[in-house]
C-alpha cells in the first residue's frame, strides 16, 4: 500500500486513519490514551473485525504505557480491557485480541512495570504485524486464481481498511497486480454502508489499481454480459460444511456467478472460520439501524413512517462457493474436509 | 389513489406533483403555458414514460389555448411540438403523445381557432383518461396472480407516479389489495435514483399497503429465506420473443425468483411491446451520468476520479419470465406467440 495505513503505533501512541471522512478527506487521528482509543473504535474511526482487534490490543498496550510506579496494575488493565470490550459487542476479535492481551498480562505482572509495559507493547505490535502477514499469505495463496488480464468484482471492504494491511479479497487482488498480472475491478458501491464506494475503490485507487464502482443493482447486468471474470469477497464467518456468511448482497453475487458459470471464491483468516457451526442456516443475522438505508448525509430517502428491514449479512450456501482462500492454502469441495484440513494445519 | 395525483388537467392549467421533492415534500406545481410544461417535464417534475406522453399532450393544448385570434396557428402548434420534443429525447412515449396531438390539429385546423382549443384540450385529456383505463386493466389482468397474503417484491417504480393512474406493476398490487387480499411489498431502494424508496414506498403507503424498503442487496436473502412469494416489476421495452427491458437490477431478481421458483411478472402496456426487435440482445443500454452513483445530496461517495459505470437498464430473458401482464391479458411462454397475439388483439 502505498501512501497510507488503517492503523500503526508510533511512539507509545496509536495513528488510525479516520475512516468515517472517506473518501473526501484523509485524515489521521493519533490516541495517546485508553480512551481515546475505546472512542475510535465505538465511532467507527476504524472498522473490520481484524483492525478492530489490532486497535483493542494498542489500546491496553497503551494503558499499561500510561500507569505509574503507585498506579494498581492489575486495575489498570482490567479496566482498560472492560472499557474496549464495551465498544463494539459483536466483533469477535476484539474479544479475541483483549484475551490475548490479558494473557500475556498474567503472564508477565510480577516480574514488575516495566516488563508489563514492555510485554503488551511488543504484543500488541505482534497483533499487528501477524495479522499483515496472514493477509499477504492469503494474498499468496488467491493471486494464482486470478488470470492475467482478468476482470474482479468484489463486495463491500474486504481490504486493508478492514485489516493491519492488504486485506484478504483485496489482498488476493494486490499480490495479483504485484505478480506482473494486469486487472481491473468492479467494486460493488454495497448498500447501505457503500463500503464498496468509500472505502474499496480509494484503496485499490491509491494503489494503482483500475477500479470501477458499479451500483450493486448493476452487477447482474455487467455479469450476464461477460465483463466478470471471477467474484472475490471476504467472510464474517465461514463455517464447517462451507456456507460463507458475508455482507449483504453476497449470496446475490454467488448465485449470478453460478448462472454465468464463473468462479466465486471467499478469501478468509483461518480465525474466521466456525467449525463449531455444521451449516449456515443457524448462524444469526444481524439486522441494522432503519436510518442506514432510510437516511443519507441527513436527507431522507424513505417516507417518515415506511417500514425499512436491514439485514446486515446473508448467507451463501457452500454449493455456491468455488474456493475459499485462507493463509494456509486454497480449500476445494467438499468443504467439510477439506477445511477441516486446513484448520488442523498449523 | 387516496389524496394525490401525478397529473391532472385544471381548468385550463396543468397540475403536476413535483416528484423531485419527495418523499419529503408534496408540492403542486401549476403551469399555464407551454415553456413552463416543458421546463417541468425536463427537469423532472414528472417522470416515468406515460406520465411525460400526458404532460406533452397537455402543453401542446395549453399552447392553443394560449393563441389569440391573430396569432398564426401553424407557427404555435409546431413551436409547441418543437421545445415539447426537445425536453426528453429517449422517452418514445412522449412522440407518440405529440404525434398524436399533430394529427389532432391537422383535422381540425380549418374550423378555426376555437375548434382547434376545443380539440386538442379534449384530446390531451384523452390521453390522460386512457392512460388511467390503460392502468387500471393491467391491474384487473394481473390481480389474480397475486394469492391472498402474498409476499410481492417490486423494484423502481412501475407506479402512479410514472403514469397517469395506478401504474403498471404497482396496478396490479393495488387490485389485487382492492379486490380484498391481504398483501405486503417489499420495495427494492432501487439505486441508484432510489425510485422505489422515494417513489414507491410513498404512493404504496399514501394508499395505505403494507410496504417495507430494503436495499437491493438485500432482495436475495429475503427470497432465499422464503420471505417472498412472487416479483411484479415494469418494463420499458418488450420485444418479440419476451425479453423484458427494465430498470438496471431486473435481471438479478428474476435469476433470484428462477432459483427459488417463485413467479417473475413484468407488467406491461401494449404500447411498450416492439414486436419488431427479435430479442433483447440489442437493446440499447443507455448509460447515465457518473454523478448518479458518485455524489448524494450533494455528499461524494466515491472518491474523485474514480471510475463509475451507471447503466440505467439491464435485459431479462425471456425463458426467467413468468408472464407478461397487458392491459389486454396475461401473456405466457412462448412469447413469441402470445404477445403477438394480444398485440393483434384490439
Amino acid at each position: 500500500m502505498s501512501d497510507w495505513f488503517t492503523i500503526e503505533w508510533h511512539d507509545g501512541a496509536v495513528v488510525m486513519l479516520d475512516q468515517r471522512r472517506l473518501p473526501t478527506e484523509e485524515v489521521y487521528l493519533t490516541y495517546t490514551d485508553v480512551d481515546g482509543v475505546a472512542t475510535g473504535i465505538r465511532d467507527m474511526v476504524i472498522r473490520g473485525a481484524p483492525a478492530i482487534g489490532i486497535a483493542a490490543a494498542m489500546g491496553v498496550a497503551i494503558a499499561a504505557n500510561s500507569a505509574g510506579p503507585d498506579d494498581d496494575l492489575d486495575a489498570t488493565i482490567t479496566e482498560a480491557v472492560a472499557k474496549l470490550g464495551a465498544t463494539r459487542p459483536t466483533a469477535v476479535n476484539l474479544f479475541w485480541a483483549l484475551d490475548r492481551m490479558e494473557a500475556v498480562y498474567a503472564g508477565v505482572r510480577e516480574q514488575g512495570l516495566e516488563a508489563v509495559q514492555r510485554a503488551l507493547t511488543d504484543e500488541a505490535q505482534a497483533v499487528l504485524r501477524e495479522d499483515v502477514a496472514i493477509c499477504r499469505q492469503i494474498g499468496e495463496h488467491g493471486a494464482p486464481l486470478i488470470e492475467d488480464g482478468a476482470r474482479v468484482l468484489t463486495h463491500c471492504n474486504a481490504g486493508g481498511l478492514a485489516t493491519g494491511d492488504y486485506g484478504t479479497a483485496l489482498a488476493v487482488i494486490r499480490m495479483a497486480a504485484e505478480s506482473g498480472k494486469k486487472l481491473t475491478v468492479f467494486a460493488d458501491e454495497t448498500r447501505p454502508y457503500l463500503q464498496g464506494a468509500r472505502l474499496t475503490s480509494w484503496e485499490l485507487d491509491k494503489d494503482g489499481i483500475d477500479v470501477t464502482v458499479i451500483a450493486d443493482n448493476a452487477a447482474g447486468h455487467f455479469i450476464s454480459r461477460g465483463e466478470v471474470d471471477c467474484v472475490v469477497v471476504g467472510s464474517d464467518r465461514t463455517v464447517a460444511n462451507g456456507d460463507v456468511c458475508n455482507k449483504i448482497g453476497t449470496y446475490t453475487l454467488a448465485v449470478l456467478c453460478k448462472r454465468h458459470s464463473i468462479p466465486f471464491y471467499a478469501a478468509v483468516p483461518i480465525s474466521t472460520i466456525d467449525l463449531t457451526m455444521a451449516d449456515g442456516a443457524s448462524i444469526p443475522i444481524e439486522e441494522r439501524p432503519r436510518d442506514e438505508v432510510a437516511n443519507f448525509a441527513g436527507t431522507p430517502t424513505v417516507p417518515n413512517g415506511v417500514k425499512v428491514r436491514n439485514p446486515a449479512f446473508d448467507v451463501t450456501p457452500h454449493e455456491l462457493v468455488t474456493g475459499i482462500i485462507t493463509e494456509r492454502g486454497v480449500a476445494r469441495p467438499p468443504f467439510t474436509e477439506s477445511l477441516r484440513a486446513l484448520v488442523a494445519k498449523s
